[in-house]
This record gives C-alpha cells, sequence and structure tokens, in this order.
C-alpha cells in the first residue's frame, strides 16, 4: 500500500487558504515560499518562563492531560518565539500508558516505564488498539482547543513516536544508550517483536487519523532511537512497520519522519514515503538530502546542533547560516534543531534564532 | 608534524619474529595474514566467570590497580576465547583521576566525577601533565606483567582514551546522552577548552610512551563519545588534537582511532594518520573503508553489533559474515565488534564468534 504523497494530493481537508498557503505548509509540499519557515523540537518546554510557570506544581503528566493548559503553553510559545508552525504539547509515551504500561516522569530523570515488556504475553496483554487510541482523546481535546487559539495561518503539528522508539521504552523500562534488551528481545524473540511493532501501529493509526480530525494539519513521527540499529535490522525489523503506519496517514497531510544518529539510515527512512526527512545534526545536511532523492522528491528539516544554543549569540547565527547554506536556497527546507531543545538554552537566544532565520531569508 | 605510519615503520622496536608476524600485527600494516585477526572491545569483562570471580570484593578501580589481578584477567580472557590480541585491562578515566579529579565507579551507574570542569581555573588546577602520566605506573605494571605471561606471537594493545572524550567526561562528571555542557563549554570558553584538549594530550603522550616502553606492541585511542559532534566541530574542536597525540606515536607501533556514531566524520578520524580505523555497528564498513582511502591506505577494525551477542546463535554468525564480506577478505580487516562486550553477553557466543571468525577466513 502506497499513500498519496502531501505534495500530489491537493487540499484535499479543506483548509482555509492562509493556512494551505503558509511558508511552513508551502515548504513541506516542496514548493517556494516568501521565507525559509522555522519552527523548533520541544519549544514549549523547560527553557521557557511561562512554561515553567504552568508547570508549577503539577506533574509532566498532569499538564499533558490539562488541555486547555496544554494547548495554553503550545499557543504561547510559537507566539512568544514567531516560528512558522506550533506542535501540540504533548509526550510520545502517552500511547504507552494509554496501552496500559505505567508511566512515571522522575524530576530530572526522564521517564520510567515501571512493567516493562519482556515477552509475548506482555505483548499480548496491551490494551486493545482502537480503544486505546480513544483514550487519548485529551490529546485531541488539545489539539481543538490549539487549533481554536492560533492564527489561521499558522498550521499545528500533530505527532507520536515511531513504533521503534516506542517499543525501546516498552521494553527497556526507560530510555537507553545500548538499546540491549531491545536488540536481545528483537533478535531473540522475533515473533513477539513483530507482534509488539503490529500493535502499536494499530493503535498509532487511529491515533493519528484522530490528530488530523480534531485539527492537526501536518504529523511527526518521532523516532528519535533508530539510529542505534544496521541497516539490515531496520530493513527487517523496522521499516515494514513504519511504513504500515507511514500509508495509513491521512491524505492532505504533510508527514514528518524523525530521527537521530540516522546518517546511515537516511535512505531508508525516505522510502517510507515520508513528505519531510527529519535530519539530526550529526548528519551533513546537503548529503542527506541528496540521498533521499533531492529537493524534487522530499522535503527536509532540520539541522542546528541544540547544543548552539547553550554559546556564544556569533557562533549560534553562523551555525544557523551554515545550516542554510546547506540546504542551498531550495525551495523544500524548514529550519529546525537537529533534536529538542534543551532546557538550558537561553529563552532570547532562542527568539534571536528564529528572527535570525527568517531576516536571512525573506526574499 | 606527521608521523611515520606503522605500514612504513618497520620493526624499529625489535619486536620477535612470532610477534612481529602475527597476524594482527600483520594486519595492522595491510598486510595479508593467514586468518582475520579478532579480538574484542571489553573482552575481559563483567560477562565472563573469571573476571567476576577477581573482582569479587574489590571495586572495579581497586582491580585496575592491582598490576597483577590486571594482567590474569587480561591473559586468562584472551586465552579462554582464542583471541589474536590482548588488551591492557584498565579503564581511559585512570588518567583522569591522576590529573587530580575524584573518580568512582559506583555499582551499576557507571563512572562518576565529583568534581567536574567548569571553568579555565578548573583546566589550571590539573595536575602536571608529566608527574600525572608517572602516577599511571600501575598500567605499566601490570602491561609488564601482562607480556611476560602472553605466548611471543600474541600482542598486547595499551590504550587511553582520546581527547574529546576525557574531557566529555571531566566536564559531564560522568556519562552522557547530549553533552550539552561539554558543548557550552567548548562554544562558550573556547580558550579553556583549548587549554583543557592540550593538558590533556600533554599528559596521554608520556602515558602512551611509557605503555610503549613498558611492552604494548599496539595502542588504540578510544574517542567514544565524538560522534556527538558535526565536522564542523569536529574539525575546529577536536582534530587538531587528537592529530597532536597521534603524531606523537612512537614509530613501530600501529595506532587503532576508534568511536561510536562516527559515520559522518570517519574520513576526518583517518586523516589524523590513525594506522586502523575502528568503525562502529551503526556505520557501514565497506563505505567506511571506501572513505578513509581503501585498503592501500589504512587498515579497518569492526563493526559487529555486540547487541547480537544477546540473540540466537544463527543470526550472530550470519552477521558476522556479512561484517566479513563487507571486509571483501582484503588484507587490513580486524574483526571486533563496534563496541564494547555488554555484560549480559553469553560466554559461549562470545566463544563461537571468535572460532567462527577464525574457521571462516582460514586459507
Amino acid at each position: 500500500m502506497t499513500r498519496l504523497r502531501y505534495r500530489d494530493a491537493g487540499n484535499v481537508l479543506g483548509l482555509p487558504a492562509a493556512r494551505w498557503d503558509s511558508a511552513f505548509l508551502r515548504t513541506c509540499r516542496g514548493e517556494r515560499a516568501p521565507h525559509t519557515p522555522v519552527w523548533l523540537m520541544r519549544q514549549a518546554g523547560r527553557y521557557m518562563r511561562h512554561y515553567r510557570e504552568r508547570r508549577a506544581g503539577r506533574s509532566f503528566l498532569e499538564l499533558c492531560k490539562d488541555s486547555e493548559l496544554a494547548a495554553e503553553v503550545t499557543v504561547y510559545a510559537r507566539e512568544w518565539l514567531g516560528v512558522d508552525a506550533a506542535i501540540i504539547f504533548s509526550d510520545i509515551l502517552v500511547v504507552l500508558e494509554a496501552l496500559g504500561l505505567p508511566l512515571t516522569f522522575a524530576a530530572g530523570d526522564g521517564p520510567s516505564l515501571t512493567r516493562p515488556i519482556d515477552d509475548a504475553a506482555a505483548v499480548a496483554s496491551l490494551g486493545a488498539p482502537e480503544q486505546s487510541a480513544a483514550d487519548l482523546g485529551y490529546v485531541c481535546d488539545a489539539i481543538r482547543a490549539t487549533v481554536r487559539a492560533l492564527p489561521a495561518d499558522i498550521p499545528l503539528i500533530g505527532f507520536c513516536g515511531a513504533p521503534f522508539t516506542l517499543a525501546s521504552y516498552a521494553i527497556e523500562g526507560g530510555g537507553s544508550r545500548q538499546f540491549a534488551r531491545t536488540k536481545a528481545f528483537m533478535y531473540g524473540q522475533p515473533a513477539a517483536w513483530h507482534r509488539l511493532m503490529e500493535r502499536l501501529v494499530d493503535t498509532l493509526i487511529p491515533y493519528l487519523a484522530a490528530q488530523v480530525a480534531a485539527g492537526a494539519s501536518a504529523l511527526q513521527i518521532f523516532d528519535s532511537w533508530v539510529g542505534c540499529l544496521t541497516r539490515a535490522d531496520y530493513a527487517a525489523y523496522v521499516a515494514p512497520h513504519t511504513a504500515r503506519l507511514a500509508a495509513a496517514v491521512p491524505p492532505g497531510v504533510p508527514l514528518i519522519l524523525f530521527g537521530t544518529g540516522t546518517s546511515h539510515l537516511i535512505d531508508l527512512i525516505a522510502a517510507s514515503d515520508a513528505d519531510v526527512v527529519g535530519v539530526d545534526h550529526t548528519t551533513d545536511l546537503a548529503d542527506a538530502w541528496r540521498r533521499c532523492g533531492g529537493p524534487g522528491r522530499v522535503s527536509v528539516q532540520g539541522n542546528l546542533d541544540p547544543a548552539l544554543l547553550l554559546g556564544p549569540r556569533d557562533r549560534l547565527l553562523a551555525q544557523a547560516d551554515d545550516v542554510l547554506a546547506a540546504a542551498g536556497g531550495q525551495a523544500g527546507h524548514i529550519f529546525n534543531l537537529g533534536h529538542g531543545i534543551l532546557k538550558e538554552s537561553e529563552p532570547d537566544a532562542v527568539r534571536a534564532l528564529v528572527e535570525h532565520v527568517h531576516a536571512a531569508t525573506r526574499h
């Protein structure tokens, strides 16, 4: 099953003209825009005072589940930064919680899943996909509230974790550096692995469709940790599942597929029919774009090192210029970081970066 | 300053013929050998019962500092596995301890440096390089004891951490995923950064020379985390320092330069005049070798995913065959993992892997 790609589908969702013609969506289609659009992964987050104030006294998950508040931090960050798109404030792991895996975020320690998946029985005991997706209605409520509050010409990006990255959290019980348990499961229990990936995709398909129905104008799939795999393993254990998810994305919505440390996989990632390939900061943007088929085939998003937001302003802006130069002024480049904004980032530096990209590319 | 490369230097150290003609050293020189030599990073470690018995009741650092015991675990692992080289049992972080940074290894938690470097004053307060290197005499004692115990045809590899990877531990105070502090220091305090890198190289040069004088027949520099950098940052902040260290390696000793996640940097790494480039498992070995100049210029080492040692035997050996196929039977390939052996590995699988590589390549 192949999906009608965004650049060929037309405005089948009947978006208002201002949004359809926004710099962000034009660029997702590979069309020229009045400036290079920019948004930043984790643009609403701890580096920002407004966010910390709204978080105060609440857990991270409580904030995710308070639809009005999630919408407020989403809209505020978009406006304060002046970026070309908003991304709904949420987390990829809410899907695992909805599937029945208890999830906590300890302060400073990252996520913890207290009942990790370790065998086929644990996979079989996961919640039913359609019902689990339906239990994430609070995300769709937040999307609806956000779209009501955003200017008409600002698209909202919905998102989910990719099946591999979600599976890795489910199996490791949290973050990992080596992904030893994940790989041992994948190699040692291949049938259970594929069943887990299928179950995740079966859940993500209605979840993404619901986000679009609620008003998301674009979707990003975060396969943040897939770069730990070899090409052979990516092809054997991951690509068919990601491709099935990508193929089920509703037409008329651009699909952005993002991972880190994927310079050895980037052409395989593009082959899943993503409309936009997310490129991290360790990967050469020009080379990656070429290997994905070039501007005639796909758009790209990236790829400034987020750590530059911790350093001096002149170096930050010079490196931003290098990213723009690597994109070569071609239509189809969305400026972004190579990964999420670090919590230590200086807010004024983040805003200066956005202004700089706009000023440097406006014609 | 350029170093006389190993393949051009000849047996200036006057090694016994059996060792000079060993499969490992021949392969470091790009010469054909009777079989593809194999050793495995962290081949003496927690996955092995003998090691766990010798560790019992001691901290990891106590084992490193007990020269006789360090030699024993080094020699035992080499012999039990039947690998073509030994690597001295030690840790890259002992150099930071010698420079005055208190170091502990908490059970299961990885290393912790309790007084991380955060400014120029902290760099200036590090110990004097020559004296710090001299304080690592216990490593050289272990090397001498190991060489006495090894068969004449088995070379011993000495090693150190590369300046970038050591600096990252010194600044982060331990392991890291994003290296945010390291990069903030690098961008924000470039003079202090370069001073830190110089101080590390000034310490590593006599440390490596002492290892060679004690009997190491090859050296590996572990730049394990350098893959987090862009090409531009590698060139600006790291390459000159690594190159100075590489250029100071005594002639007649092959230098192996290893990193992970370096598929975007591999040609720059090879340009430091390493004799052997270590390739991790996410990087395509054939492509990496080509980009480093091919077998006529450099040897390569790698690159089986260590997680395969946690899975079924047939897949492990099939993937080992794929690594050998990627090397194309060319002289100059040292078989190894793409990173260290995981502690959950099954010892019999590790030994079976070594036997398989020997059997598959013997002519």
